[in-house]
């Protein structure tokens, strides 16, 4: 399958090598064809990929995984291009994190709004879902670092979509079905993007960004 | 012990009834002295317990439990009155929830504020504790509704009051001392309380808002 990853950091990194693990054919985007974080990248798979521009991967992907920084993704998208991502499912990942007021970051949109609406808003004809923003990126590839039942989030305003990324999200990462909760429309990407001001405390108190949550229904 | 509980809705019923059950002297606060809501759930616990204003009960209580409906709690708590509060532990229980734009419901701060900062600036002689926001008050005094062990996060500036709040949720509704996480400082607030954002949504999903979350760490 013909994957778009776009952006070079360790989201992006993570999500791509393991694609290329289980034979993929992956693109990594970055705002210039051959960033030196694309290039290293590339090396470390190997040359068992291929390196472009966010719209050179958009075109390519028969799917498309936004793992820019959330502060910048609107702006990575667009140059990603509305004609290269029509009709596709894009995997919308990033937290609107802002660093600027110091740690533990704040979001730079929350509440009444969410980056999944606004992604979904400016490209409408993008069957977006938003998921794998709960947790760290080691754990978005390979869930059994985290022992037992843990779930992740997904919404969109697509169902069927969000079945394709469900399916996707066990064949590729190995997450089991069972625990992929699907909370919605893409309003309530506000709610998974708002989980992050609890995950950061967590991850201080836990001294590791490697854990998650299991949900528990009771009586 | 004589424990305040600020609030005569679902939370404060619960809470002050369980408190009941176990034999402690609690008093009710409301805006009034006799509203109808206190009367009610005096008649409900057998006139086993008191009622009257904030500023009564929190005269009353050595510990006070803020069950206010939280875009209220500030108001509350000012009837209730800095003096009557001084030195005394206050678990402020309440999520400052925005329900004027329909349903889920948003809040009416966060990100970079929280009521429970707010309420520790307005009182700074008072030892705020925010805890116990992130279940439904059923699941508070009853954790065993939700089967295996599942997590509390409370916050605040004092420790002793931390660890004093820590063996009171465990003496009066049976929360094991190792499941609830001590987040930090009072900040920690804008975490848990951001969290009803996902929690709403979980509630629909689920069908029932007696559930929790387990935080499980991975390798």
């Amino acid at each position: 399958m013909k994957i778009a990853v776009l952006g070079t950091g360790m989201v992006g990194n993570a999500i791509a090598t393991k694609l290329v693990d289980i034979d993929h054919q992956v693109m990594m985007g970055s705002r210039t064809a051959y960033s030196d974080a694309g290039q290293e990248w590339l090396g470390s798979v190997g040359g068992k990929a291929r390196i472009g521009t966010f719209a050179d991967a958009a075109a390519f992907g028969e799917i498309v995984i936004d793992c820019t920084n959330g502060a910048n993704s609107l702006a990575a998208l667009r140059q990603a291009g509305a004609t290269n991502l029509r009709g596709k499912i894009l995997i919308q990942v990033g937290n609107p994190l802002d660093t600027s007021k110091g740690m533990p970051p704040s979001l730079t949109m929350c509440n009444t709004d969410s980056l999944g609406e606004q992604v979904q808003r400016e490209f409408p004809d993008v069957r977006v879902v938003k998921a794998l923003n709960t947790v760290n990126c080691d754990v978005m590839v390979e869930p059994s670092r985290v022992p037992g039942d843990h779930d992740l989030f997904i919404c969109g305003n697509d169902a069927a979509a969000k079945r394709e990324v469900t399916g996707r999200l066990s064949e590729w990462f190995g997450w089991k079905s069972a625990n992929i909760v699907d909370l919605g429309d893409i309003t309530n990407a506000r709610g998974t993007e708002m989980f992050l001001a609890l995950w950061v405390r967590l991850w201080g108190v836990l001294g590791t960004p490697h854990f998650n949550i299991h949900v528990i229904r009771g009586r």
